[in-house]
């Protein structure tokens, strides 16, 4: 497809403000065409009007008529696979490789949730059958389900062009609850933005979707974001990136005259520590590992392992293989400017920092729009003394902080919310260090044994989120089906005649879901 | 027992500060024995350390062992229930059988909770096995259930002097859920407050509970309860009370350096809609219905129908009755004289408003501390136009509102939002106004047909909970066992040993639970 540089807007696409912004292709600096032209607040108002029109009809439909349109949104986006792999690293500097492997990612995350929506049985249906003779008091028939919040406004992430972005897990999950989405386009990479959000359109119309289920907008600042954040019609808002940005809009969501939940994924550094015993049988081995989660991405997830905990007495060969891995790494190009010129300003800061020393950099310079990797040392008394010693470091740097066990679980205790939380240790001295394991699943979302934090698997027991700031709401995961449950909410029918009952709460269970009726879980 | 007037903090007794407050019977405005002792900081801090330290043991009971701490707080109440029965009805006003009902429910309540914590399944446990061969990657072992936040902060209620208070409803469900709680007391009950949370003490001795998992404080102003909600121990808040302490309480809540969740049930006004047919056809008996429901506990109900929605054309015989039974109603006393006070005060106020008439009130003049039955009534025109009509007059009074079914729609889809919305209607004319109901359902939590909004089961398909600022928290319900969900987040394990996983979790299923295996329910 040819880009045109300009917001879709239900089924229009917008003219825009004379606002522009171009991709910047950022191993080169060089400015990439088409022209994006932010959406004018008249746009952005149309585009609000259209999904909270949208909601009544769009809420309404049954589950397998959303799973449809979902499995819809997945196959136009495999007939543009090339197209995204052809603009992606450009745009971003990653590998097409990464980009196809997204692309495969992206469309087997809307097929779960496809088949979570057709499937049915997430809404937690529950009937409790009138008892009219009970003593006191009669029970009246109650019966209560999930039903969506209404419209939903997505802020896409860099780092995940694909599976956090245009069509990425929030956009996904929010469509399967029932809720239009308006998506705000991610400033990297406003191209595949296009090419995906013209393939939603296409299966919306495809499909007969309401014309409101889908507005994908380009803004250059921050206004269309806090625009669509305060609009009363927005219910609730997902967004994957910084920590400054995420709290902004739950702060913007909680000054509304209605509050609304903000699931923001925002910041973690995600605590590797391994125990000695592990360390001594092979120590080479997981260097090799730590290094490959550290450097995968030019370590920009949110998962990337920032801090590395362990008692020095048995890490020898460990810190030696891993200052080998790190000066023979390779400089790799980052997602953007902003997040290369972060990262040199937080290495450089924490270098200078006194007792922390610098344990192995990569020999080869960063060229242009680089990051290398970097690993610092310091003690867990420094780390512990010096807050800033937590900030994250996006890209592939992170700090051995070495010290007692017994430190170490403190050190675990006081941070703060982490998505994961790692450790390694034989099976007896796992056995051996509950107040450490306590710790971890207080202080994360995911506790991971003898593996790395890298590698999210979408399923239905995956936790992608953890306890403030590593996310604004750790009640919630952004990834896996449990997501769908951050854009619904408990409603209740009380004596209801059945035509006036949703399908899954009617007598019979024409859905054929799981439900729980009179205390009792089952298919009937 | 003789009550002490000193906070309960832990396992010990407060000293308490120089502030002290006594219970005011509301029927008299005679001060009642003994003073009451405000916590002071040292003593807030001292319940605070206690419930952090106990929250890694309690967290990790079983639950069958919570199960049997709130099987035990139900006995220890039942033992002391005639000292309810004598205490509550001088500080409330409320009639002896009330409280006696209202204890009978405290214990239910208590019970339905121990046996979801004995059960288990709440937790949603899920397990995705291993596939090593998977290509292009492998998959990890990834189990995942809800585990709870951490101590938690309960404001107890004035309404309900047992269900929403001390051993209510927000401190059955943490407890089940594993979270310790601090209960800061209401004034208006603060005997009542001792004589439970005596109980509870002695069955967390009973059953070995550490000592941190209940403590009670007293505290005159705001102090207290805003040191609760700022202390970083508190991991969330639940509260029941007015829309200014819940939205003060939810302010402070999201400026914390780790914002938490707070549910605060506070401000509902319930319309009921009567559709025409109906009201012709036994307009009598509703308007008796009404009027039970209106005047029930002298209207001092969350769920008080305050809005009544109605074609005029077919109302004649609903409103006549309506009148008579109004104005042969007796006046009641209040539960304080705030509450009695405000109710007067907004009366009175919309007495004065233009276009809005007095349509009936009881002829008996209100004695001291007593609120009388009065309905209002306007155009739809009128209520439209002027959003302090939706101000909760909490007590008593409703106000009806006349105009075409398309503009009670209209009104409905504006209005706030709701704990309930209620419909009176033929099956044929339910049939009919799909846009009613979706306008109900979007802005309440719980869809009445042919029903009045009071009566609140405790159950599995309960929703006492609707979008703001009926709640501060749509997505949840402080009433009815899906209660325990609000103070729980998911957590995975990945590739974890055995013995380092939860019960629940584990191979074999030894907590025998409903869980979801590689996206199957079952109970293996």
């Amino acid at each position: 497809m040819s880009l045109l540089g300009t917001s879709i807007i239900g089924a229009s696409r917008g003219n825009g403000s004379k606002v522009t912004t171009h991709a910047i292709n950022p191993a080169t600096g060089e400015k990439l065409e088409p022209a994006y032209l932010g959406a004018t607040s008249e746009e952005v108002a149309r585009a609000l009007e259209l999904a909270a029109a949208a909601f009544p009809k769009y809420s309404r439909l049954s589950g397998k008529e959303r799973g449809a349109f979902l499995r819809a949104i997945a196959g136009e986006i495999e007939t543009v696979a090339d197209e995204i792999a052809a603009r992606g690293p450009l745009e971003t500097g990653l590998p097409e490789a990464r980009l196809r492997g997204e692309t495969a990612r992206t469309t087997g995350q809307l097929r779960l949730f496809a088949a979570l929506a057709e499937e049915g049985s997430w809404v937690d249906a529950r009937i409790e059958h009138a008892q009219p003779d009970r003593q006191p008091l009669a029970k009246v028939d109650l019966r209560s389900m999930l039903r969506p919040l209404g419209p939903v406004a997505v802020f896409a992430a860099s780092n995940f062009p694909l599976a956090f972005s245009v069509a990425g897990g929030d956009t996904a999950s929010a469509l399967a609850a029932g809720c239009p989405v308006i998506v705000k386009a991610h400033s990297s990479h406003p191209g595949v933005s296009e090419i995906v959000g013209a393939a939603v359109r296409r299966a919306a119309e495809k499909t007969g979707m309401p014309e409101g289920v889908f507005s994908l907008l380009y803004g250059g600042g921050r206004d269309v974001g806090i625009a669509l954040v305060e609009a009363p019609q927005i219910k609730a808002v997902g967004f994957t990136g910084s920590r400054s940005g995420g709290t902004a809009l739950m702060a913007a969501a909680a000054k509304r005259p209605e509050p609304i939940p903000v699931y923001a994924e925002m910041s973690s550094i995600n605590p590797v520590v391994f125990l000695p015993e592990i360390l001594a049988q092979k120590g080479e081995v997981l260097a090799e590992g730590l290094f490959g989660s550290l450097t995968m991405g030019v370590g920009q997830f949110c998962t990337n392992p920032g801090l590395v905990f362990l008692e020095e007495n048995s890490a020898g060969p460990f810190l030696a293989k891993l200052k080998t891995l790190v000066e023979a790494g390779a400089p790799g190009v980052m997602l953007n400017s902003a997040i290369c010129e972060a990262y040199h300003s937080a290495t450089s800061d924490l270098a200078k920092k006194k007792d922390v020393a610098v344990l192995a950099k990569a020999a080869a310079a960063p060229g242009q729009g680089q990051g290398s990797p970097v690993v610092f040392q310091t003690s867990v008394d420094t780390f512990t003394a010096d807050p800033e010693l937590c900030a994250e470091m996006f890209g592939p740097a992170t700090l051995v902080i070495t010290g007692s066990l017994e430190k170490i679980t403190a050190a675990i205790v006081d941070l703060e919310g982490q998505l994961t939380t790692s450790i390694h240790g034989t099976d007896t001295e796992i056995a051996q260090v509950d107040d450490l394991l306590a710790a971890m699943e207080n202080r994360s979302g995911r506790v991971i044994f003898n593996g790395f934090p890298t590698g999210v698997e979408v399923c239905h027991s995956m936790v992608h989120g953890g306890p403030f700031p590593s996310t604004s709401d750790g009640r919630s995961t952004s990834v896996g089906s449990m997501a769908i449950h951050r854009f619904a909410r408990p409603i209740s029918w009380q004596s209801a005649p059945q035509s006036a009952l949703p399908a899954e709460l009617r007598d019979g269970n024409p859905s054929g879901i799981w439900r729980m009726i009179d205390g009792q879980r089952g298919q009937g």
